[in-house]
């Protein structure tokens, strides 16, 4: 699992005081960044994202403190799921929790590839 | 179903030139106010998001132009489901599709309430 | 002159209910993408931001519809100043002015180069 | 002086792998949250914007770790000026600065008013 704590910005906040829903996705990018930097040192490759989930459980309000947190989930043959959770650092509350699924991609043959095994040992340290 | 074109932004795009994965949520948004706004005339109440769900299915890139499409999937007692679609009017692919959940909701009262008869008829005529 | 009406969104909307500050560069910058792509047809060259200010006059709030018009201030040997002014469309009020100063570039060489003359002219229809 | 780091998202650098010019705002507004819960503490009124002014000195890219830096650099009867810049940390290349113009402005009256006394001196002292 890895954690990070976020940087909120003022203008993540909406009308209501709320920060915005799509704001979320990009909650889960920063732990996703932080992941896949520690594990893809020397692997020539990327992924792109196949699908995304975030199902709201309390609103984060100004003044809340928010980490977000990775795990992998499930190694598959050419993808892997992540599993996220946004926590209020100051009563421990989870804010949103949800998912993406990546599939590995070569950029330079233009196709998904299968995870190398190398990365799946990584991958199944987080 | 309502169709909004997405005004795109040059901050939209990320290093390999695809539309950013969390800028998805923001066009459903789009589409959301557009239809939110359609239908909720006299109606004195609001509702929370639930839950968001994004499938990817081709990058969105520079040059493309997008329209992103509503229609309500479901109405239940307290909450109703809005199935998204992002369609690239060049060539009509479609790029991603989605859905959210929302719960209605009563800011006054700080809790989830049934949908209005009347919210319920104009939900479903979109 | 060139106007863009612009499709705000909701998450461009802070806390007070007012158009984050930054977001009127993003405005801007939706005039600049838009003269860009008039003007520079034929020619082989970018341009990269040397300086932008924002002047702010009067929030922008929910229910303003807005444009964004630029017009060419000054063409130098290099760079050009474009001039541009945010309009909410309803009381035709000026929500905000500034400015932006452009510097040609030549991204293979790696260096600012002069203003190409035919560009200068396009640039002066601005 | 306060010094911030920035948290980079990926969704903060455009298509050349260049911070996109907006952001800078959103990067200066990070100091500027950071000094104003220094000083305000009892100070019951707000202020708004009423200019900003950034000049792009050095990219920042995909690596960089940024800081922000404010200072005040002026204090008038209803107003004062912070000086920010932005800086890479790994070769210490200063990428950007700039300055914004606040006034002190009393929400509940809806008029500007002079900067408190109190609020003046711990003013001059970021």
């Amino acid at each position: 699992m890895i954690r990070v704590p976020v940087q909120i910005r003022y203008n993540d906040f909406d009308l209501r005081g709320h920060v915005n829903n799509a704001l979320y996705l990009t909650y889960f990018e920063l732990a996703r960044m932080a992941a896949w930097e520690r594990i893809a040192g020397p692997v020539d490759a990327g992924f792109i994202l196949a699908e995304a989930r975030v199902t709201y459980l309390s609103p984060a309000m100004l003044g809340d403190a928010l980490a977000v947190e990775v795990v992998t989930r499930e190694v598959r043959t050419k993808a892997w799921v992540w599993s996220y959770r946004i926590v209020a650092e100051g009563d421990g509350r989870v804010v949103a929790e949800g998912e993406t699924t990546q599939v590995m991609f070569d950029y330079e043959e233009r196709r998904t590839i299968a995870v190398p095994a190398g990365l799946r040992v990584r991958l199944l340290e987080i």
